[in-house]
C-alpha cells in the first residue's frame, strides 16, 4: 500500500509560508513518501477532497525556487475551526475517511494558533480511534504570538518590511518644514510584536519613529494627544506607529470609538481597522496640525519582494524538521524554533507537544517597553534584529518579481 | 568673483528625486562651479537663506550612492507658489538679493508642475531685470502628468512599486475560497498614470487585477457596483484598483460622497482620501460580500527599496542634462525625456521652454483604455513596461536599506 503525505496551509498569508511548504514537500519526497498531496484551502478543501499532487505542480527546482519567493498561501487557505471532539465527530469521520482514501501516513498543517488547534484535535481524535497517521504542526504567523517557539516564521520578514517602510515613511513625512503628524497602523490584534518592529527604523541614518503604541499597554486617547502635543513642541513632523489592536483600559478597541460605518463588515464582524484614522482625526481636531493616517494593511504580510533571508530559511527548515519528526513517528507536535545565541545568531528546531501552543498567545514582555510606554528597550532589539538579516532576491522578469500560482 | 550653482527640491517626494539631485550636483562640480549650494525646503528656505554647501554634505562617492538610494527630498521640500509677476515683486527682489549674495550663476529646481511654474516666473523676472542667472527645471513627479516630456522621473519607480504590490495583493486577496472584494486606492488627482500601472500585474504568473478605474473616465457608483456584481459571478475574489481622483459626471470627487470627518483636514483642505473605503462600504452594503480597502498612500512614492533602475538612471541623467544646458547658457527651460524607440528602449534628453510645461496636465489617452473602461490596452503596456525595467539594489546594513539624511 502507498504511503503518502499531505500538507495544508491555513490562516492569514505570510511572505514565507510557501517556503515552509517547499520544506515539507522536499523533505517528504527525500524521505520516500510515495506521493505528497496539497490540500486546497486547508482543512475546508480536504473535507471536499480538493487536493493536488504536489510533484505535478512543482516538477523542478525552478518551481521550488519561485515557490519560496511567492507570498501568500500557494495552496489557498481557510479559517476553519474544528468542532470540539466531544461535541461532534461527523467532521472528524469525514476527514479520516478522506485521509484513508488518499493513503495518508503523514499530515502537515502550516499555520498559527488556530491551525495548531486543528493539529491538536486531529491527533487527539487519531489516538482515540487508533489511527497510524502522524499529525505535525508547522508554525507560521506574522503576529509572532505562538507560545513555546522563540519566534514564528513569517515574523522576521514582516518585521523587516515594517522597519524598511517606517524608515521610508520617516523620510517622506519630515520633508516639509511644517507641523504634521503621521500615524501608521500596524497589524497585531493582541500582541504588539509587529508594531514593535517600527523601533528598528532608528539608526544613525534615520531619526526613527517618535512614538510606538502597543496593545500590551492600555491606551488613553487624551493621554496620547497630550504626548503628541509635547513631542511636537520639540519636533515639527512626527511619525507614530500604533497597533491596530490598542485598547482602552475598559477593554474596548480604540477603533470601536470611531463612528465609521466600515467598522462592522457586512456580516457584522468586528473589523480592526481605522485606529490610525480615528486617532489622526482626534489629533487634528485637538491640535490643529496637519495629519495623515496610513494603514499597512495586508501589504505587510505579503511583501514577497522584501523578505528576510533568515526568516525564509527558517521557514523552510521548520517544514523539513516537521517531516523528519513525522517520519520518525512523532505526532501531535509542532516544530518550534529554539534560539541558541544572539551573537552570532544561532537557532535550531525542536518538536513540542502542540497542546502547549494551541489557544495561547505570546505577548511582548512589558519589561521590554520603556517607562513612558513609547519605545522599545535594547532587549527587543537584541531579540528582533537577527531575525531581519539578509535578503532573498526575487527573480525579476520583465521588471517584476516572478511568482508561481495554482491555476 | 565666484560662480556658484544652487539646487532645490519641491513638491511631493519621490523615490528618485535625490538621484536628480546627485546628477545636478556632480555635473555642476565637473563643469567647474565653485560651489554647489542646496536650498533647504526649496524656494521657501531660500527666502530665509537656509542653504547648505553640498560638497560638505556629500564629500565622497559613498554619500552620492546612498543619496541615489534614499527616497524623499534630501534637501527638504515645500509647496510654495510664487506670486504673479505683475502683482507683487517683493518676493522676487528677496530671492534675487539672496542669489546675488551667494554668487549664483546657475539655478536648478527639481519638481513637478508647480516647480516649473517657479522656474518660468524666476526666468521671466530675471529677463526683466537683465539678470545673468540661468534657471533650469528638472522634472520630477510620480504622477507622470507633465507635458512635453515622454514621462517623468519618479513615475517608473512608482509604477514598478504598484505593479509589484498589486501582484502581491492579488496573491493575498485570493487565498480564501470565499467571496471578497479588495479595493486598492492609488494616487493621481487628475491623471490616471499610477492607477494604470496596476495593469502591469497581469502576466502568466498572475491573474492580474479585475478592474481599473481611472480619473480620466467619469465614475458612476451604481455602475461600479453593478460591474462588481457581474465580475463576482465569474470569480469569487476580486481585486480592483481605483484612482484617488475618480470623479462623478458632475465633477465631484467620489471621496466627497463619504461622510467621514477626515475628508476635510484641520485647515479645511480637500483631502483626496477615502475613495476605496467609501466604495468598499457601498459594495459591502449592496452585495453583502466581504470587502477590504487598501490605500497605498505615501508608501507608493517613497519606496526606495523598490526602484526602477531605468528610472533612477534617467533621474540622474536629467539632472546632468539640466546642468549642461545651464552651463551652455540656456535659461527658462526644463529638461524633457524624449523616447526614441520602445524595442530596444532608447531615450534621450532635450531642453524645452518651461512655459510649455507649467500649469498643464498630461492625462492617460482615452484611446489606451478598453471599451468597458476597466482595463488598459497594449499601447499602455508598450509605453510603461520599459520604464520599470531593472532594479537598483539598496545598500543593506544590519538588515535594512541604508539612507542618508540632512541632520
Amino acid at each position: 500500500m502507498a504511503k503518502n503525505a499531505i500538507v495544508g496551509q491555513s490562516g492569514g498569508p505570510t511572505a514565507v509560508i510557501n517556503s515552509s511548504l517547499a520544506g515539507v514537500f522536499q523533505a517528504c519526497q527525500n524521505r520516500g513518501a510515495d506521493r505528497v498531496y496539497g490540500m486546497c484551502n486547508g482543512i475546508q478543501g480536504l473535507l471536499e477532497k480538493r487536493v493536488v499532487d504536489l510533484s505535478q505542480k512543482l516538477p523542478s527546482s525552478l518551481e521550488i525556487e519561485l515557490l519560496k519567493r511567492t507570498p501568500s498561501s500557494f495552496l489557498g487557505s481557510c479559517r476553519y475551526k474544528l468542532p470540539d471532539l466531544n461535541a461532534d465527530t461527523d467532521v472528524y469521520e469525514t476527514i479520516f475517511r478522506v485521509l484513508k482514501e488518499l493513503d495518508i501516513e503523514w499530515f502537515f498543517y502550516i499555520g498559527g494558533n488556530d491551525s495548531m488547534d486543528t493539529i491538536a484535535k486531529l491527533s487527539d481524535y487519531g489516538r482515540r480511534i487508533g489511527s497510524h497517521i502522524k499529525f505535525m504542526g508547522v508554525p507560521k504567523t506574522i503576529d509572532n504570538d505562538l507560545m513555546v517557539t522563540d519566534h514564528t516564521p513569517g515574523y522576521g520578514s514582516a518585521a523587516k518590511y515594517i522597519g524598511v517602510v517606517m524608515k521610508e515613511l520617516v523620510r517622506d513625512a519630515t520633508v516639509y518644514d511644517t507641523r504634521s503628524v503621521t500615524i501608521v497602523e500596524i497589524m497585531g490584534r493582541n500582541a504588539g510584536w509587529l508594531t514593535a518592529a517600527a523601533a528598528l527604523a532608528r539608526d544613525e541614518d534615520c531619526e526613527g519613529v517618535d512614538m510606538i503604541c502597543l496593545p500590551e499597554i492600555p491606551f488613553g486617547v487624551e493621554n496620547f494627544i497630550a504626548k503628541v502635543e509635547r513631542l511636537q513642541k520639540e519636533k515639527k513632523s512626527l511619525v507614530i506607529a500604533v497597533s491596530e489592536g490598542v485598547k482602552l483600559a475598559d477593554g474596548r478597541y480604540v477603533c470601536e470609538l470611531s463612528d465609521d460605518a466600515s467598522f462592522l463588515d457586512a456580516f457584522g464582524h468586528k473589523n480592526l481597522t481605522g485606529t490610525a484614522r480615528y486617532l489622526s482625526n482626534r489629533v487634528a481636531a485637538a491640535l490643529g496640525t496637519k495629519v495623515r493616517s496610513i494603514e499597512l494593511s495586508t501589504l505587510q504580510r505579503c511583501a514577497g519582494h522584501m523578505t528576510s533571508r533568515t526568516d525564509i530559511t527558517e521557514a523552510y527548515q521548520v517544514g523539513g524538521a516537521a517531516a523528519k519528526a513525522a517520519f520518525e513517528g512523532h505526532t501531535g507536535e509542532m516544530i518550534a524554533l529554539k534560539r541558541l545565541s544572539n551573537d552570532p545568531y544561532q537557532c535550531t528546531t525542536e518538536p513540542h507537544d502542540v497542546h502547549e501552543v494551541a489557544n495561547f498567545e505570546k505577548k511582548v514582555p512589558v519589561s521590554w517597553i520603556n517607562d513612558t510606554y513609547t519605545d522599545l528597550l535594547p532587549a527587543f532589539h537584541q531579540y528582533a534584529r537577527p531575525l531581519i538579516q539578509a535578503e532573498l532576491t526575487p527573480v525579476y522578469i520583465d521588471g517584476l518579481p516572478r511568482h508561481i500560482y495554482l491555476k
